[in-house]
């Protein structure tokens, strides 16, 4: 199949970071602002992220949890409260000081010295603190509890080296926030919430992920325990895709957040906190992306059908729509993973073939062409994005006849759903060695000559304080971390790598986003 | 019917502002953040929010529109370009000016000397001008054109005297942004939007309003005209709802929104504009409010029907418990305004008495309540929230039978938003006097003496500049404003209530929020 035109002028084992950026860029999901670190996300960037936000929000929901609104301004004193916590985010936040501009008499505006603060405000990082101050408010006993809240918002962190979708400055995320009367309980909803975000990936965005807990030096700034899903993007990277976090009580006892209990006595509450971001954007083209832009699972696409009439500016264009508008009409009336079809008819002027590859490049599941020879034989021109290219090297149409093609559609995208997620699948496994137990075997497979060495699962000791900071040394030369944990591995039965002590778990090392 | 004990301390005909807010606080809707200005939205205030929000992004996105997502900072220059804009929003922006904070040394946190913005960045009060240096970017061809995009977003505009859902430093809304080659298809879009905000205010809110062009001095600043939807609250004042703005070639001068036409030449766009903000929730609670609470439209309540068991902490509760999630799956599988039912069994430990009460407070359209005697009788105890009390000043309870009430449901539904719409629009309509003609009646007419004076439809002759000033003058002596001008009013008959010059049009003038 050397003889094919790929989409895209980058492909992925040439570049990955410059074929990352080129399929943004060819499916027209998001683009520099101008305003630093700040991306515009378009609306086949912004449509996948609707997507996303209405699957994880129905989850969110059937798990007990009701969405609140809290402000974006954090007083800068509520950061001073929680020691760990600051050490994490003091160094990039944006500081509102002054809230009012003047002109300045020579054609500019100012911010007016007379408008200055008197305590500067935080653009929120994340809400820990201001919920917090609302669940001390909110929680005087026992009956209050669990208290289970989720924010849809945008955060911003300051980040010097920006990635579109996967670090930027200002980014879009649900952040939850629960507190429960004791340790059990609120471990318990962090791996529930964790489970929630693995189906979510795996589900919905058919992303295939490892759920785990992280090391000791990757928890949240005041976390007690901090797990993770973990996705293996094409070049052997890890991309964390999300985060859940036991508190303890620590931001309970910055905040005062207590509950009187069945005896009469007041406890403090244990919080929790978990989210996901547009960052998950950036894993499913990591994912699922080829040499001809971005594929979009059928879960989370913005359309699932793309229908495209081969107009020609000429009387017969008529026929030709209402040809098209027919099996739109058919397609309407169908459902696929309980929700209904979600279908689109291009009639906008352009070329038929110019449009196929702009909805290639974008990752349409499904692309049906239909020009004047498939309206006399009855049926239509069907690609599947999933599979574009036939063994000739040509991209690979289907003809299936036009009254049987809508009801086609359902099994087909649960077909395709279901590829991604096993291709994906079977490119993570076969890219994890696990038969790996010395350090000297470790660095040389993740030598410079690997370009996608992918994970490596090993054993350790589970080392803290300066012993696990002597491991983190060690690994950061290979330009590798710990991934996490991973839930329900095999037990242990070497030794651990780094120390040579019995080993206690398995982690998986990678090179990281 | 003075028996009744009505579930507010506060009557609406008491002391309305101090009514609102306890409408608020009972109906556990939002309460003050602790952040100047800024409020927390709690789950039935958001809940509500997110029903405007799926209702309204329907309508949006069927207009063509799609979603994208803006940079929240707009770099101060940004506003130095369109003088008039910026001379309506300087007074009032949050100024970002840092990027990091780092410790005073004396335990406090202060912002980075170091870390200071070459330019200050603003947190968007509306996003024309960011959205302006988009479309600049992606407009070139009339092809391009109509270029038609929507965002939901929080914006800020500092406030000093703010009122909860009214004005509060932060918002949520939604900001349309559109581009057009010319000045007949940008006004008619402008109007598009302005008809698509009626329909959702009349049809999801259950709001009557009447739609309208703002007066000059109304205008958004660096807006050719303002058109806004106003309705009428329970106090007589009037609620801007919503506005959409014909922005001429003012926004695409300054940013440089050009687009070659058919014939190769380079025109300026003309572009439109048109938010609705939690705003309109403030104007739910004044519309359909009343000395129980809440009372909201079933078509933007979070929940529709509330079950509520009387559950006694016995063995019996189990069968209770049965009986009413049948109840619930009957309710389930039913539709109402095309969507489906949004039920609620609460089975939280509590008196069944309070629990009416705090939906009463809430305004759940439809509470049913079942005990012990209903489940042997087969019936529930039913009330409809918009027709709360009997005759007798006891709470009117309906007793359909429980194999029958679930399929009763949707009708009911529709007949209390019906009711709901029907009533605000009688008290409206009652409430506007038309038989004004001189100013010292208008001037009698909002006499102090007037508790409720409603609106005022009068005729005037379009004064501009220096002659509208004065107007503007005469009315602020009265606390009042010049509401719109309304679409399809009556042809003038008479002189300009103002200067006694022939009319040019109607008005409604009006104490407003």
């Amino acid at each position: 199949m050397s003889n094919i035109r790929h989409a895209l002028s980058v492909k992925r084992s040439d570049d990955f970071a410059k074929w990352y950026q080129e399929v943004i860029s060819a499916a027209d999901m998001a683009e520099e602002s101008g305003v630093r670190g700040c991306m515009v996300i378009k609306p086949w960037g912004y449509g996948i992220w609707e997507r996303i936000q209405r699957l994880l929000d129905e989850r969110i929901k059937e798990t007990g949890h009701d969405n609140c609104y809290f402000p974006i301004f954090i007083p800068l004193s509520n950061f001073e409260r929680e020691a760990e916590h600051v050490d994490g985010f003091a160094k990039e936040m944006a500081v509102v000081t002054h809230h009012r501009l003047i002109a300045d008499g020579k054609g500019k505006l100012v911010p007016d010295p007379q408008a200055k603060l008197e305590e500067p405000l935080v653009v929120r990082p994340t809400s820990e603190t201001i919920i917090g101050d609302a669940m001390a408010r909110w929680i005087q006993s026992w009956r209050d509890l669990p208290l289970l809240t989720n924010q849809w918002a945008n955060v911003v962190r300051w980040e010097m080296r920006t990635r579109m979708f996967l670090r930027t400055s200002e980014f879009l995320w649900q952040e939850g926030h629960t507190a429960h009367a004791d340790q059990a309980e609120a471990k318990e909803h962090t791996l529930r919430m964790l489970e929630v975000y693995r189906a979510c990936a795996e589900e919905d965005l058919a992303m295939p992920v490892i759920a785990g807990e992280k090391p000791e030096n990757e928890r949240f700034p005041g976390a007690v325990e901090t797990w993770s899903i973990e996705a293996m993007m094409q070049d052997g990277k890890a991309l964390q895709a999300g985060t859940s976090h036991y508190l303890g009580t620590n931001f309970s006892e910055a905040a005062n957040i207590r509950f009187q209990d069945k005896d009469g006595a007041q406890q403090l509450c244990h919080t929790t906190s978990w989210g996901v971001s547009t960052r998950m954007i950036g894993g499913v083209i990591m994912t699922h992306g080829d040499d001809d832009g971005l594929r979009v699972p059928p879960t989370i696409a913005p359309y699932q059908v793309v229908i495209l009439p081969m107009l020609r500016d000429k009387p017969e264009d008529e026929a030709l729509l209402s040809y098209c508008e027919d099996i739109k009409t058919a397609l309407k009336t169908e459902t696929a993973f309980g929700e209904k079809l979600r279908v689109m008819l291009d009639k906008k002027p352009g070329k038929a073939a110019a449009k196929r590859w702009d909805y290639v490049r974008k990752g349409a599941p499904v692309i049906i062409e239909v020009g004047g020879r498939d309206m006399d034989n009855g049926v239509v021109s069907l690609l599947r994005r999933d599979a574009l290219w036939a063994e000739n090297g040509k991209p690979d149409f289907h003809s299936p006849g036009k009254d049987a093609v809508a009801q086609s559609i359902p099994d087909l995208l649960a077909e395709i759903q279901n590829a991604l997620f096993e291709q994906a699948r079977a490119r993570r496994d076969a890219n994890i060695r696990t038969d790996i137990t010395e350090m000297n075997q470790l660095s040389e497979h993740f030598d410079s000559k690997h370009v996608h060495p992918g994970w490596v699962e090993v054993q350790w000791c589970k080392p803290t304080g300066d012993e696990l900071e002597k491991v983190v040394e060690q690994l950061k030369e290979l330009k590798l971390t710990v991934r996490n944990v991973p839930i329900g591995a095999a037990p242990v039965d070497s030794a651990c790598i780094f120390t040579g002590k019995p080993a206690v778990e398995r982690i998986y090392v990678a090179k990281a986003y």
